[in-house]
């Protein structure tokens, strides 16, 4: 049996004991050292449900994890007992059209962690496809490991985005999505990467992460300020993951002539008004960003043999017996919180 | 001096004599053998303005055309007297970042015909730099090349589309740009082409030009006819021509996850309402069109050995002296007219 | 058990009894219709190896086929007994990063038919994984089905070359692939495609297969003739299939400036003289072709509703029994044979 | 009158009084404060010739340069007196099919300076088209400025090999292009860049310039070494910029399968063997690169706000009345010279 954090119903969740899962013959057992809260995660909590997707059994929530392979199914050979891996919580299919074509994210048969009925890790171990296992080099730690799953979501969009080197980017939104985004924006060579946020909190953590401007959008013109920080070049490319309406509106107006913005963040209303005239007139892309496929080891040849700063990121460390103190946390103090992490296993 | 039409005021045209444009050294003289009413055309004939474009002095309209080469400044190598040409009608400066990098489309001085102050070619003669006159084959008509410039914005769009030949498409508007779309979509290898119009000639003239199928909005549940004309397949790619807001806001819904959406029509309204979750999360990529660019030389190539049917557009045909019937004819009768051609030299 | 043609060793077949394959769960049981014979067939049946490939054990060769489905494993939901399908005869691990990113044919645990030691399908039955099979439309007859493999090759070809509909194509070497080339490159658009082959049959097959036009590399000069063909505008994408050391070398010549070429025959010498100045100078792209991937249903996509001549490349067909004469028709008259077919089901 | 380093024939170089350039309407005069020797400079003043071009009237070499505006042709807008910019040094039609379609190196009537029989800019001053001048920012130095010319090469091949910041890159040759294509691989994010050459100096440069590894073919198993660097994981991209026949040949073999190798270096022999095969069977991408197109923004904005070394590679400094110095010492100290700068003004 192990320790793993159950979600009952909307805040309601504790530690319980529950079997340790069996490998099936293309798994690995991977003890958990390092894992975080994600926005979903909380919404879960909270809600007990995202979109279509609900609650109905008790859940296991935890996706972003990274641990130890302490067993392997017969069939696996790309790791062995001992190794320290980052985990890609969504298995795929690899048969449909999508996964054959290189979208795999858009498997309709993907088995997401903690995306009901599926279980997560917030838990001591946890099974997995040896496919979807990486091996981290020995300089990259457990943290960086578990944080390759938000930073997947930022180097997609920026891949989604068509960066190139001299693009001068805009983030809008800089919780975890956004600064990784930024990150991953400089892992890409920008050199130019603005951020906005009406927390000064994430907008000093933009700038400490390497951001080269930062707007508050309640206090400051953003058109004004963009054109003051770019010297008069404006904008190439938008990446928004803040999922607020009005920025999602505004983006088209911030964007160069032929530009390009990436949705990231998903608004909580249906319908959002956006100047189709002003997109059609400038003919810009549009992107949409659905979590990620094939980053985990381009990320990770990424941050090898760079200073990265992605686990400034992280504001808040708990044990895994402290997970309701570390959702509640995550929950209502955003302000000044980014990414919280557990850490199942007592000497991480 | 020749004949033209002058838009004196909205909703006052008529022939004048004015003088014979003389070509500068890289120009060449045109005869004008064949020239389109396009709905750019009828809005200034109409409101006397588009946006930020003002009809502020006498104006000349018109800007699809195919003529004669009548004579050619000393500095023109590419053609020669008595050829016959297209006209491509936005003259672009050739030094700009858009047009250096191949999106000339973007020049912020291109010099584009009957957009105030810059006069169009319902006239005998117009002067055109020799590099935007495209030579026809001799088995190409006038007509078919005076209509290579709507055809442009149809090619533009699917290849902003990135359309591939196994493409489920859907064309929704069917005037002029959306037919068009039809048929620069099956020039790309579709051969599911689908378009919706609520005007039925419209429909009819679509299915004739080689549309799969086709669906009134106002009176079939488009999804369900989507369903059941690709048998269940679904459409990779949108071309929405009509730049209504109900189309444009529905859009999103007809595309399959991972599709594609090009928005061509300009919309009246400033704010259409987007459902942006859905194209995040069904990661769509969504395009806008302005005008074209590149587009001649390809359109030639692919009408050329091909049975095209994209003079069937050509509903109505007049003279330069019936120029006000005419453009009065493009303005009032929307549901039995698509494209009105005038044939400014009397033997064309 | 069933009929199968079993190569004992070079130039040594014949038709034996095996057991009928159980299908796993994940497979399905086809009953074979109509399968190819293919150069790589002839070549093991000649020489007993492929390069790194040998043939040490019996082995059945054949692996482009159609035919229905008899049996299904417990967990095959895309085809049902009786559905008329295509085998695409490459199965994948789905796990490994060239699977992953959507370029499955690199994938390097690949169990491809008629590859020693895997057995292809000139036989009565074979069991295939069920994500690599593909229902035919009621109007595609078994024989297009099966030569959806061949086509596919030609089809992944222009893809590679990233054909435009406006493209002047040329295709070198007009077997089975270099034709079937030329169907990929219509059905993508392309309105001037022209082959050159050494043996007159074949061009003939071309011009009626719908070729703009066919060089005899032996009696004409190439270039003056891809002059004239094109009215002097030239090559813009070539697609090499005849792997002759010549031909692959002249191909840097016959495009032009910012071309394209695609090799996809194999040759038999290992190095082949090439002018790299000129491909530096003329800043060439040059694509390898291997295979093919996400070809099956784009490809059935795009015959649907088509004229499509592929079937005219036949010219021999055979009973299962006829096994040897079929091989050995198929090994020495390459000059009157082009795609040679085997009918192992009685009533097909 | 103006001091400019006038060639008579193959190495007989001097500096002589020609008439200071009057600049055109749409031009400026740019005065020159500092200029590089190219590989060509030197070619041209060794042999009289490169391939088609021969030096047949007394020429002006150079065309690596940055300068001061000091006076502009009355349509001149872009730049002002006093401005320091750097010398896009080929000056393109803007009309043909390659320049509007963003492809304008390959422009076949580009005027490119120190091309016979096209002057250069070994001179107090040069006149130039204003589009081709790029205003440097304050904190960029004329040598960085000058430099832009090969380090656009370096771009362009990059850019051309589809450069992801996670690939493994190797570029063979380390000259000039070939350190400055490591520089443009960094900016584009790549942490990972090898590098081989036979020279020690130039081998330890590209280590001080942030090469991951080096290697000396003529001591070292290139094969056995890029394994050991890359811990196994092979090199995705290969720049080639020695344009040694061998090298050329040798680089099919060094990259993974579905990777993608840049041609820049200019061999001396028409042919070089090419393992087709290999190519065909690893379905390589292979591209020619002829100069660049649309780097100079580019390369500005990336230097920008970053360490850039590339400075380094510069080893000699003259000023103009050293030109047979200067250039003696290029043709003939290969061993221990990189980049030779000139500074035809004074105080620079």
């Amino acid at each position: 049996m192990m320790s793993a954090a159950v979600l009952d119903r909307p805040l309601s969740i504790g530690v319980k004991q529950v079997p340790i899962p069996e490998p099936k013959p293309d798994e690995a057992l991977i003890q958990v050292y390092c894992i975080g809260i994600c926005g979903s995660d909380v919404h879960y909590y909270e809600h007990g449900r995202i979109g279509r997707y609900e609650v109905k059994e008790p859940l296991i929530l935890g996706h972003e994890l990274a641990g130890v392979v302490v067993k392997t199914g017969e069939k696996v050979t790309n790791v062995a007992v001992g190794d320290r891996v980052a985990v890609e919580p969504g298995v795929t299919c690899g048969r449909c059209s999508y996964c054959k074509s290189g979208r795999y994210n858009l498997c309709p048969d993907v088995v997401f962690m903690a995306t009901p009925p599926v279980d997560g890790a917030w838990a001591e171990y946890v099974a997995v496809r040896s496919d979807f296992l990486f091996r981290l080099p020995d300089e990259m730690s457990f943290e960086e490991g578990a944080l390759l799953e938000p930073l997947s979501v930022g180097l997609h969009a920026v891949r989604r985005g068509r960066i190139r080197p001299e693009d001068r980017v805009f983030v809008l939104g800089l919780g975890p999505i956004g600064l990784l985004a930024i990150e991953a924006a400089k892992m890409s060579g920008a050199s130019q990467v603005y951020g906005s946020d009406v927390v000064e909190y994430r907008r000093n953590l933009a700038l400490q992460m390497g951001a080269s401007g930062v707007i508050n959008p309640l206090e400051e013109d953003v058109t004004d300020r963009l054109y003051e920080l770019t010297g008069g070049q404006g904008i190439d490319l938008i990446i928004e993951t803040s999922g607020n309406a009005g920025a999602i509106s505004d983006s088209i107006g911030y964007v160069n002539r032929g530009g390009r913005i990436v949705f990231v963040g998903l608004p909580t209303r249906d319908a959002i008004p956006l100047d189709i005239g002003a997109l059609v007139d400038a003919e810009l892309d549009v992107f949409g960003v659905f979590r990620y496929a094939n980053t985990y080891p381009a990320a990770i040849q990424m941050l090898q043999n760079k200073d990265s700063r992605i686990r400034d990121i992280i504001t808040h460390r708990f044990s895994l017996d402290q997970i309701e103190e570390a959702v509640e946390l995550a929950r209502t103090q955003k302000d000044t919180s980014v990414k919280v992490m557990i850490y199942p296993h007592p000497t991480a």
